[in-house]
């Protein structure tokens, strides 16, 4: 059936129940239902000119704003291919993202430098470009026919173990059941004010504009996040929930007991992304002690939700305040053995998952595509057990993969940026435990006979090919070769063992 | 993506989440989601051997029983197709319905009579067969592989305008978006105990079975409805939700204001199928004060859920008393003129509805699929308008359709029925308004030159063609013709007028 699941749907449904009520709000400007469904059929009328045939990719880098949601949605409403991009990272991680996508048109908010080349049209968003399209654009109705649930919605770039980047095919179908999804976890209705908080390119910050939409709340935009900010939009905008990395949780919660203010509206305070202390959801409850703490688990792949808890204040002292949750009803895990056959009950094994929100596959990857799909399953790369009442304990990763401040660093991406040096003759990276992002990347290099090299070089060496966040923060230098494994693979939980030794070892 | 979204999703979720709890209880027995797991898997071997083809049809004429809800899910988790009869339907009836779906299996708690020469195998409840059938069989694991969400999970059989009843092709995915909508107007955890009450032939006792088993809570199974037994149920098993049709409603309603238990644990109330009068709601409030009322409206065709209240308690005395609700999250509604087009918000049209819960179309019956399924529209028949907030309004039915006791009877069947007697020349249905049971048939008769008839006589001729419910209440005899219209037909309306005159004509 053509169009069942749909962005164009979600609409339909938030001007027919909520037309007349706030949909976004963003510093001084606020768009009903009804004014943001407009814009969104000028948006249409002026993507099918800009990118002409269905499925074009349209890529976007921009902090959150009105645009970055028009887009979020519009992108996919009007048949196109949304392609939101980390401004976290440096120019040859976006120009390959651009690239491999095949981008048409970049909408940006600040000057695109070399990336301009690579797509036929920049729309700067920061120089009013992105309005004078709208306000030049014919209306065009969405087409239900064209559009079928299956159709992709979106390529979301994720780190790669092998280095590039990958593009994670998400189908309407699939955002439209993390949208179901979430419903389950943090229910929201047509009276819900949201803060889109983390970065709208990242799973964690455009998690509930889908669902906000299906449900006619309000959305509320935080361009870039600063804890006084956020808590100040709080009380000013009556927010009812929001999501955070544990990083703004830890912020936020700092911020409110030093400098209260009225949180009284605060209902759900969901994290994810990456672990977090429960020290912080202590404080958490002095700090807003009328709000839900919720932690959810994902992955991009998942488009992203799999597993949340209830509120998290009522597991604290309990062993469950280690889990992960329970999966949510429309997605089902199972823990499985290197053979791929399911473990008994209890027992540690990798994360698989299923349900309509896995990914269709990565853009042009199809050999990592079969390597994480298996029957229709995705494999998470994530160890963990889950226990008699289906809640998910997260062990390990299988993936070489670093979680620092919400954000997945992978391992050889960083070492192939050090192996760039001509000074290195061998290297490992790995996370060192930091209270502020939860992990830190950390390097062990050893240099070539005769070379010389101080970390702070090798840092600055590294900025110029990856984003800030994958940069190592320490670098340790050894003269003695790496240890490795019989078949040449380096030690690597050896030498990070002892940086962990004192900590619990449990993620998610 | 093979098995995404089937009914074996939802026992393994149950299994996993809620494997040592209550999955069923009727009379004295007691089945944890284990226990229910591991009959569904030795019905599963027996199921194979009965009906040896995937797509196999297995019929159930049953009162409401642990067999019943363990067919309802074992028939379509092992690839077969369940078709659920009307236990009030009249012989004819029910042999036209296996007949139609050429059941090749008929399960039954009762003597089926010559219906057991239309089928292959006759399985009795009541004797013991089918225990016996679950010792016998070798437990068989679910094949996720060979079950898709696009497989037919039943034919559920609904009378038709044309006479024939139709069967109602509905897929597992169509099953499941039910039960993730109904989760959306009333929500379940894995503590509530739901009793299903109205009988699961009917889209209104089964609404909330697969829902049951995803959630892992506890269905508490009621085999045939009486207002006393409900109540007793409610207080003994600490019933948290169900759904009723009115004349149930108001039967408990007057049974607990009579004789209250303690139903403080009784938190919904939900009912659909037919009108229920506002009365009945306000003497619920005396009778259930803790309990929500929820007004759900929906159709065989939609897998039943299209629209739901919250609490009605809240709407009373306000215009929205007479609304069905708003659409849930997974379902859109289009109000529509005769051609086809949207009608502005607040006008009355047809309403059309669109989603997942759709059905694929009736069984062996392409021109009716097509005039009710137009570019992936269902066309209820039912006449309606939304207000600015989406709530739906039911006005009047297009087709020409009694609503009595929540059961749908086609005049038109009745018609024929009543046609089917050599006395009689000229007939009409329609509804007449009944406190029991919304409304009531009633037949207006002109009898050929000569003939005599009583209407008792007529009522006798219609029971033995037609399911009791169908048959009319009250017959009135004419001597002069028919009013009809231009064309030659009755012009019903005009005769079902003064029966109407004081009545509102909402429905829903």
């Amino acid at each position: 059936m053509a169009g069942v699941q749909t962005f164009v749907h979600a609409l339909r449904r938030a001007e027919a129940l909520a037309g007349h009520r706030e949909a976004l709000v963003c510093d001084r400007t606020r768009l009903t239902y009804h004014e943001f469904g407009h814009r969104l059929r000028r948006l249409h009328g002026a993507l099918v000119e800009l990118a002409t045939d269905p499925g074009d990719r349209i890529a976007v880098l921009s902090f959150n704003s009105i645009p970055f949601v028009e887009l979020y949605c519009g992108i996919p409403m009007a048949g196109r291919v949304q392609v939101p991009l980390n401004f976290r990272w440096a120019a040859p991680e976006l120009a390959y993202a651009l690239r491999d996508a095949g981008a048409r048109v970049l909408f940006c908010d600040r000057d695109p430098g070399g990336l301009g080349d690579i797509v036929e049209r920049v729309v700067r968003i920061d120089l009013g470009e992105y309005d004078e399209l709208l306000d030049s654009a014919p209306p065009l109705e969405f087409d239900d026919d064209a559009l079928r649930e299956d159709d992709l919605a979106g390529l979301f770039y994720t780190g790669g173990t092998t280095g590039a980047s990958k593009g994670v095919k998400l189908t309407h179908r699939n955002l439209v059941a993390n949208a179901v999804n979430a419903q389950f976890i943090q229910p929201m209705t047509v009276d819900d004010r949201y803060l889109v908080m983390a970065p709208m390119f990242h799973a964690a910050g455009s998690i509930s504009v889908l669902q906000s939409v299906f449900l006619g709340a309000t959305q509320v935009i935080l361009p870039a996040f600063a804890p006084a900010a956020m808590l100040d939009l709080v009380a000013a905008e009556g927010i009812t929930q929001t999501l955070g990395v544990p990083t703004m949780v830890a912020a936020t919660v700092e911020e409110q007991l030093a400098r209260p203010r009225d949180v009284g509206t605060f209902r759900v305070y969901a994290h994810g992304g990456s672990p977090i202390a429960m020290e912080v959801v202590r404080r958490g409850v002095q700090a807003f002690p009328g709000t839900a703490f919720v932690h959810l688990y994902g992955a991009t792949e998942t488009a992203p939700l799999v597993t949340g808890t209830a509120d998290e204040v009522a597991l604290l002292d309990t062993e469950r305040e280690k889990s992960a949750g329970q999966p949510v009803m429309g997605c089902e895990i199972v823990i499985r053995g290197t053979d791929g056959e399911p473990i008994p009950t209890g027992q540690a094994g990798e994360v698989t998952i299923r349900g309509a929100n896995v990914m269709a596959g990565y853009w042009n990857k199809p050999e990592q595509t079969s390597a994480a799909l298996r029957d229709g399953w995705y494999w998470s790369g994530d160890v963990g057990r889950v226990d008699e009442a289906g809640y998910l304990y997260l062990l390990d990763r299988s993936k070489d993969m670093i979680i620092s401040g919400g954000e997945n660093v992978y391992c050889t991406e960083v070492e192939d940026a050090i192996y760039a040096h001509a000074a290195v003759l061998e290297a490992t990276v790995f996370g060192v435990p930091s209270d502020e992002w939860g992990e830190a990347v950390h390097a062990v290099v050893v240099l070539r006979d005769g070379e010389s090299l101080t970390g702070d070089e090798l840092i600055e060496h590294c900025r110029a090919l990856i984003a800030g966040y994958k940069v190592p923060r320490s670098v340790e230098f050894r003269t003695e070769p790496l240890p490795t494994s019989g078949p040449g693979k380096v030690l690597k939980r050896e030498l990070r063992a002892p940086y962990w030794a004192s900590r619990d070892a449990s993620i998610g």
